[in-house]
């Protein structure tokens, strides 16, 4: 849907566009400093956790502690102990139908029962997707599909987030554009140790892979979506937010939410009546049924004083993005950050693609440092997505034809794709072009082509 | 293909099967005691990384370390010093035409300068897959691949391994069953963190989701496939191993391997004169072009004193299996898992995701100790490959009917997706139904369904 820029009409620090990534990019160095007289006992504890290279082989070991997978990311996949959780309650349900009550404390609970979480909690991150479980109608949706879904995995590698894709529906009647909200609860449930689930739109793929979520910016909310507060109040447009992709915190608040917002939906006996309530408030919608989407914005706009403080609008960056207004842009957004790489060697330096944060938070710090995101902007935009495009069905939009959408498509793919392959030595020279790749030039773009 | 179930012929410890993760399954306290004094130096970490609960979230902290992503999985995505490496050199390539020299030195360099990336590197695991660039001929083929991919990052999730998807050729002659050499060695490139690249192709599923890797099997081994020593030696059958599944080492002889191997295929002017020679050695082999799974038995066959001792032909559980002698098995299998599950209250304890592999190492010692893998095995079968059905093209072999293939597709996937969906409270009730789901009642399956 169309996606007005209005600017967000808060106090937030919308200037200070990435702050929290600047910030964070000492983290390491910060944490030793912090730690003090526990440095020494770190370094001795790597020391044992090291390992010895034979004359064949690059790294082995003897020390069975590091053969446990469990053990190699930092946190304890294989220690669960007896002490009872949530889980062992009976009453506990994952379905939709039946509310969760007293998470903030059974999410507490479970993490002090398992300590290997506890660092990184703070905004550990799953992020949420899928589609439908039968093959699309559009002959080339599900090849889109499986792209887009690429696209997302590729984005979660770099960043060191897990990704679920749900490809059933967990009630029968929450279908289509409803089907998410079980798939996020459950996620909810299955994930104790993750702070935020960020639902993406199968339709909605990362057009820059180095950009993170400014979390600092939403230490106070729960929930963040793409809108605009004058859309909402004003305006009071169904397309005044997007429900296509959302950060939405791992707590009782996001429970009762989910519960409220379900309470709109197909599996409510007054689920008829919402459609009526949605189209007499919301007058540019044109179609009949309560639909997610103006299930929220009727939320934030009927009871602004329980939600609006603890729902973020973000209007400063393309938190996700109409495609109509970003693909034409891809080649001038290509050529800004050509220019970059050619004025900082440290752009072009190749590197581990484990440590892609780093160039990415370099990159942040010395060319786009306050620069906003959005319409026209020089920043990558961060996600694209094909809203009004239906993919998987092909029934898209009648303001456009197919070709327009799925072009559309495969440009931003390997616009995205060319983030991700230079980390293996390969580039799409041409975005049309999903293969072959060819090979990067050392220290390009200095070099000719 | 068909996999005859020949005995590995070597002194590895097949009967224990699973060894590995037995023994893996303390690491944690493990470790703490081996640490003995740093414990308490430990804990301390803990604390000042840890969090303060608020009122109305889960989890929260003031801690800017807590929000660097680089951090929250033990490892440091935002550090990489200046020190020149092998990325600054410009003679090395990602290139499969131009060879790596001196791998292991260069990937310890790399690792010494990265030292959050010690823990664990002994047996780190990149997973990488792939499939072609356009939409498949076979109009369910990309929603297939869609399900199989789906199922790999389940598995990659659950186990904390990354997993990369390739849909571009990096070489625009090395197609089809070629295209993964070129991909591995980027990969091989691109994670100097990862100590294994473990190639699965497209048409493979994980059907046993808790099922870990005996590393401990393979340290001595450089390359794993599933595979039997008579059929490459006395029978001479270029199904002597499958190469559509393999864990290599990220090491100098598996760069070399590659080399020699690539020198068999498209790229090579003497292509023509392998496809022949494969021909004249290994009869059963119909048709003319050189492959690289003939290649590689090629190298076991002829420098035997060269790859033998390095290359571990795994026959002892289904490394991959042929999906016509697993699929009719798979009801009895659930069953045997229910009686497990019938038997011992554990093995039906709710858990968080996270922590499956504690489960599946319980239920490893409390039921399957020992038990071999393979053809009419209670266990589940690690890999169920497709073999044959050819998802994407259709063109699957005259022997049986697509039908076949495609229902045996969606059976396996279910009943693999039954093993991660319970962690979210759902259950498959019927294999042949991918949706909706049913919700799992608390303590199945002693309650009635």
């Amino acid at each position: 849907m169309a996606s007005p820029e209005t600017p967000h009409s808060r106090s937030a620090p919308m200037g200070k566009y990435g702050g929290a990534r600047t910030r964070a990019t000492v983290c390491f160095s910060d944490g030793l400093v912090f730690l003090g007289g526990a440095l020494m006992a770190l370094l001795l504890v790597w020391s044992f956790f090291s390992f010895s290279p034979s004359p064949n082989i690059g790294v082995k070991s003897d020390d069975d502690t590091l053969k446990c997978s469990g053990c190699s990311r930092g946190v304890d996949l294989r220690y669960d102990p007896p002490d009872p959780v949530f889980y062992d309650d009976p009453d506990l349900s994952y379905s939709i139908e039946r509310p969760v009550k007293g998470w903030d404390e059974k999410r507490r609970q479970w993490l002090e029962l398992h300590p290997s979480f506890k660092p990184g909690a703070a905004n550990r991150v799953v992020m949420v997707t899928g589609s439908q479980s039968t093959p699309c109608k559009n002959p080339i949706g599900d090849h889109l599909l499986l792209r887009f879904f690429k696209n997302k995995v590729d984005y979660c590698r770099i960043h060191g987030y897990d990704i679920f894709y749900s490809n059933s529906l967990l009630h029968p009647k929450m279908g289509s554009y409803w089907a998410k909200l079980p798939v996020v609860k459950a996620a909810m449930l299955a994930h104790p140790e993750a702070e935020w689930i960020w639902w993406v739109d199968s339709d909605a793929l990362f057009t820059d892979m180095d950009f993170t979520i400014p979390f600092d910016r939403y230490r106070d909310h729960n929930l963040v979506v793409h809108g605009w507060t004058d859309l909402v109040y004003n305006q009071r447009s169904w397309t005044a937010l997007n429900a296509g992709v959302f950060l939405m915190r791992n707590c009782q608040w996001s429970m009762e939410l989910i519960d409220t917002w379900t309470g709109m939906g197909p599996t409510s006996p007054e689920y008829e009546k919402w459609g009526e309530i949605q189209r007499s408030i919301f007058k540019d919608k044109l179609f009949p049924e309560s639909d997610d989407q103006t299930a929220l914005i009727y939320l934030l706009y009927k009871h602004r004083e329980v939600y609006y403080d603890k729902i973020y609008l973000e209007g400063a960056y393309y938190f996700e993005g109409y495609w109509l207004e970003i693909v034409s842009g891809l080649d001038n957004v290509t050529e800004r950050y050509l220019e970059m790489e050619r004025q900082d060697a440290t752009c072009r330096r190749r590197h581990a693609e484990k440590v892609s944060e780093r160039y990415g938070a370099f990159r942040e710090e010395r060319f786009l440092k306050g620069v906003a995101g959005g319409k026209g902007s020089v920043r990558r935009p961060f996600i694209t997505h094909f809203t009004g495009c239906q993919p998987c069905s092909g029934d898209h939009n009648r303001m456009y034809n197919g070709d327009t959408c799925w072009n559309g498509m495969i440009r931003a793919l390997n616009f995205a794709d060319n983030q991700v392959m230079r980390s293996y030595g390969f580039v799409h020279s041409d975005l049309r072009k999903t293969s072959p790749l060819q090979p990067v030039p050392f220290d390009y773009p200095d070099e000719p082509w």
